[in-house]
């Protein structure tokens, strides 16, 4: 399944809106023209985008961690890395 | 692995970044104070935020397409709910 | 007397948050740095930048509307032209 | 003359527009609606805003530095205290 830029885009749209970044929400808004989509906002549950993404990171971690036999290896996986 | 609200946020800004929305990008890099986390953004990858996200989407689905028993169904998933 | 390029920002700042644009407020605020000024913010009069600028153009039609005999005459004073 | 809210924000926006303000001239443009005006955008010279408001400053320096006389003194005139 292929997640449209619309799709993503109010996901992110909402995103900000939940976490209070009102100035942002509001400037995204108009530049990425969201809000006149034909999505039904609450349709969308609380959290979408930080959800989905944990499924993702929680997937690529089972994935860097099982070695090509198969079985479960100890890996070290970070999403980002610091800079020291 | 949980992702942190920086590294979220990051990975927010770069696609806004990334897609051409600048002013977004200059709006929740000042409301966010992305600009000034301890990330080091080459080490981030073009489109990561999308490609975790694709990522959680297939695993998702992959699960609402098992059913109990473990086999594949093919069931409907379908993200967002467009509003009629 | 010159209005410097801080003066006059900090004005349109003050206008911005008393005229309720919040995100125009905060986007001009990060972008031409105005909060980081030297100004003392309550020495501002409400309103002010409107004021000056009613001064400037009662200042502007009086001219226009001396002739050079130094007469008062009819003039037509407008500051923007509509677009028909 | 009045100024009315339209057409000083129209100025508003120019002057970010040509102070190279462009995120701020963008989420003021959309806040405003000063896009959606029907003011002929060529019509308004550059810098319209900074000279209206030298013309005031010009104008209210003037009323400050004549005495009840009428007579001129040399006033001490400042737009803004800086704050020590």
């Amino acid at each position: 399944m292929a997640l449209s830029s619309d799709e993503l885009n109010f996901l992110i749209f909402r995103y900000l809106q939940e976490s209070g970044f009102s100035h942002s929400a509001f400037t995204f808004g108009c530049e990425s023209a969201v809000s006149s989509l034909a999505i039904s906002g609450p349709d969308v549950p609380p959290g979408a985008l930080v959800s989905f993404l944990q499924k993702g990171l929680q997937y690529l971690e089972l994935e860097s961690n099982l070695n090509e036999a198969g079985t479960d290896v100890d890996g070290d996986f970070r999403l980002l890395t610091p800079h020291d």
